[in-house]
């Protein structure tokens, strides 16, 4: 069931078999260090989010220019990065069922883990696995600090919930997670400002309740590509949890005022039908490239809008003239980079037009 | 790379771990015997279409239930049902470039295959593969019914076409594809019988004109779940490809009149938080079900409507008070079947609440 790859090192960007997940090296580097150059008078520390590249390759080189570790979302994806040699993996959301829990707390002895709850009930299953793997778990407090998501209100519920945490023996309070993700592509840069500047005032207040009650906030973790510089600069949040920085897509350009980040993910297609006046049709639809953030756009291609996506193929319109030939291979940017990744099984490394290296995506789909 | 199964023959649904891709082997079963019972009276033969299940176990299934064959839109789905052992399969679409093609005459000699063209550069492309890999492959004109998307105009330029194709001593002519992809979902039915009554007339007519010129057609394929029966009584159609009929999803249940067959397809999500007041979260999100034809639907869950999806979240809202409990699981009927069904390894089969097997989703994903 393991895909083909798509290419091999060596071959020339216009030889690689398409649809293919292409990774500009040279951008994908700039990308890392430049987060860590801004983070770095700020004291915040790097845990980039795996959600967005699901691959333990991808992890260690973020690792490798300074990240401390990795934020996952799911159980899955913390097997993968671990068994991948990733040291340092937060599940920045609640783990539900004695299973998965089992599997987080047996993962817990190959490498550092730590998961967060909203709920009493989930403290004494997340006490209850450590207690039957012979271990101690890592639990965040989540807290909602305006997305209405998951996370318990700032402020007493949440010290409630880490007093219950520090008083288990199978578990040690790990801090506070506090992402605020529709902050994220709010497009005014204001509006952001904003809602971080209030999200870290609840942390602020609730940090300073659990210091009352005796109780250190190891982790204070939030921040997405969008809003990362305020929470960063806030003095309050000490982990960044960006992911998309990495890659880029259409939807964070569309911002006003838009990350400093470089589009280095992009999907390779083929046009497969000249036949239509008007139109070229592209071998990259549904399963190629996410829509639920709006179109791919066509990269250094101003003439061509891809303009609708049915399963396996995309439609543009050509607006200027220059239509593309039948067979020629055109970059996509996706609207949003996560889902996309997702759909493919390997990364395609290209650099000065050549393929340099492939990587599995060893934690896409749709897992348990 | 190969994911956990999710479950394992036998269980309690209950106790699958989630997400899943459920499929109701009770319902599915109907829904291919039904389809076999409606156009038996017309006379026209099922070619299922395999980009919706991406897989050789169903694929196998639906000819033991009926099906002549199936229809794929890749080379790389094609592999994975002539290795599956698919005998008849006809690629759809076009296919371009020297790789792919040779790829596909490869395959000739594992199973009978047939591929689409509507461009001459084409069908000297598919001669050229023939010839080197020492195969006759069949070939047929793809005609525009009106999706606009891809296919040359019914008439004189697919009679063109079909002739290059019989005078190159490496191919066979094989007929017509002659899809209307944007009637299936046409709301009301007369717009979907007014849509296939003019495909029908394309084809009737560019078929008497290939008569004419001495050109046989033994194919003209085409037809989804939402039109069929139109296509099976037109007299002219005489291959079905419906694809989504097996499984159905929530935009199909949306047409006026849908289609007859039940919903066997489910992801299976389990509540994850109930921090929220009047929200419960669910550990599926994009990467979990497709979104790009709406936002899934809960079953037999009438007070709970799922309002909006993240990366790995589904959030949903509790309108009649009777809120999921922290931990349950709820099944979800996917807006669109196709690119939900990509996102998994697995199908977990099951039957009077026991998971009766796991067939794998081999030819899933963006691959090339």
């Amino acid at each position: 069931m393991l895909q083909h790859p798509p290419a091999e090192p060596g071959m020339r960007e216009e030889d690689v078999e398409t649809p293919a997940l292409l990774l500009d090296l040279d951008a994908f580097e700039h990308n890392l260090d430049l987060m860590a150059s801004l983070l770095a008078p700020t004291g915040a520390k790097l845990r980039a989010h795996a959600k967005t590249h699901k691959s333990a390759v991808v992890a260690m080189q973020q690792i490798r220019r300074g990240a401390i570790g990795q934020c996952v979302q799911k159980v899955a994806e913390a097997e993968v990065l671990a068994w991948g040699g990733v040291p340092d993996i937060l599940v920045s959301n609640e783990v539900v069922g004695p299973r998965k829990l089992a599997r987080l707390a047996a993962l817990a002895r190959v490498a550092k883990v730590a998961v967060c709850v909203d709920d009493a009930a989930q403290v004494a299953a997340c006490a209850a696995a450590a207690e039957a793997a012979g271990i101690r778990l890592t639990v965040l407090v989540e807290i909602d600090v305006g997305a209405a998501r998951c996370g318990v209100p700032p402020g007493p519920p949440a010290v409630a919930l880490a007093e219950q945490i520090a008083a288990s023996k199978h578990l040690i309070f790990g801090g506070l997670q506090a992402y605020h993700g529709s902050a994220q592509h709010k497009r005014a840069p204001e509006q952001r400002a904003e809602s971080i500047a209030a999200a870290a005032e609840m942390c602020r207040r609730t940090v300073e309740q659990l210091r009352q009650r005796g109780l250190d906030c190891p982790i204070v973790g939030g921040g997405g590509t969008g809003t990362f510089g305020h929470e960063a600069a806030s003095g309050v949040y000490n982990e960044i949890q960006a992911g998309s920085y990495a890659f880029m897509d259409a939807d964070y350009a569309r911002n006003s005022n838009p990350p400093p980040f470089r589009q280095s993910l992009f999907v390779l297609a083929t046009v497969m039908s000249r036949a239509i006046p008007g139109v070229a049709v592209l071998d990259a639809g549904h399963k190629a490239v996410s829509v639920d953030s709006g179109m791919p756009l066509l990269w250094q291609r101003p003439g061509l809008v891809y303009t609708s996506a049915s399963d396996e193929h995309g439609k543009l319109e050509v607006r200027d003239g220059t239509a593309p030939a039948l067979g020629e291979k055109l970059r996509l940017v996706p609207g949003h980079c996560d889902p996309t990744v997702d759909r493919y099984d390997w990364y395609v490394g290209v650099r000065g037009g050549r393929v340099e290296c492939l990587w599995p995506i060893a934690a896409r789909g749709g897992m348990a």
